[in-house]
């Protein structure tokens, strides 16, 4: 069993990773197995399919990405904040992952929901729930910005989806520029999405200086 | 000469058309030559290679979607009413694809970024120029705006370059979705990210009513 166990999680380090960097279609199952050290007959005791393995893949992905958002939206600190270390945190982990790859490898969701969306029901259909998710964990802080007044909305989950549209394209730029600084700029955007205002309550927020006036 | 040309030209719609529903990856020369009526024996005839394809294809395609951008950006209507009219055609764009194929195809220019920018050269930097020829093209209409004090921004680059990174995220939902109605949130994500303003000169902007006020 530990080394059953061991050679499913060994194929899931290679795939994510083989995934993470040329995407799913170009990705052959016998190349995994080399990559993972595992013969390519016990692939199919593991994964029933490719398409499978690519689920797991998903799933490890978010779960781990969650785990990120929740502890980094879950703090303490004032709502916008929390947004702002958000994006911080997403342009760290593009950078790391240009260190590790040489290359920005972008959002894994991202990538899949355009290579793959049309081609593979059920990878269309995980992938709706994980940007569900992400604009519900972005939605609750907009909200409780949007309680405090420092933000100027139609509507909340409307705003929440354009931060995370707004994200996804800026990661698309820093991976075809292989620049993770890109995303530097997505912190001034999503404030002119959340329609902040300064001054509202005769105090500035720390960082909205920049967008307040011409 | 007649038959060449035509043979040549039969490869470059196939390819547009397969390469627009499938990425390329998952792309083979022999489906191509198939999917034109061309032996596929000829096709080295006229392409290096697929990746040289790839490049003949991404070429049509933004001739084609430049001259729309001309067209629709260069009228005579006001400055921000044209960029309206761009993102209404691209949602056209996005609703028409899905009547032809059953799915909405997405931009095939942020396709290919996601699929290809780290493992193709020659691809990345053909998409980097385009994506810099559209924020041209979009900075162009920002600053008509700014001179005529309907925006407020700190950089109308950096505006521009938000604005398509808003229109490309949105288009990735569109995908994930399979639905064109997700861009109709493009237009007041714009105005949000332009910092539009009503009532700055004494008067109001047609269609700001919806983001100036809570």
């Amino acid at each position: 069993m530990g080394r059953t166990s061991d050679a499913r999680s060994r194929i899931l380090v290679a795939a994510r990773s083989l995934l993470g960097q040329r995407g799913y279609s170009g990705l052959g199952v016998a190349e995994i197995c080399r990559a993972a050290g595992v013969p390519k007959g016990s692939f199919y005791y593991f994964f029933e399919s490719k398409e499978a393995l690519a689920l797991a893949v998903i799933d490890a992905e978010w779960t781990a990405e969650r785990d990120d958002w929740e502890r980094i939206l879950g703090t303490d600190a004032e709502p916008l904040q929390r947004l702002r270390q958000l994006l911080e945190a997403t342009e760290a982990r593009q950078r790391a992952g240009q260190g590790s790859y040489g290359a920005v490898l972008g959002c894994m969701f991202g990538n899949l929901s355009l290579e793959m969306s049309n081609q593979a029901d059920a990878i269309r259909l995980r992938l709706q729930e994980i940007f569900e998710a992400e604009v519900d964990l972005v939605e609750a802080v907009v909200s409780e910005a949007h309680r405090r007044g420092e933000v100027t909305l139609v509507s909340t989950r409307d705003a929440a989806r354009s931060v995370v549209a707004q994200l996804e394209g800026q990661v698309l730029f820093a991976k075809l520029y292989n620049n993770p600084s890109q995303l530097g700029a997505v912190w001034l955007s999503c404030l002119a999405l959340l329609g902040v205002h300064a001054g509202r309550h005769g105090d500035r927020l720390p960082h909205v200086q920049d967008v307040a006036d011409e």
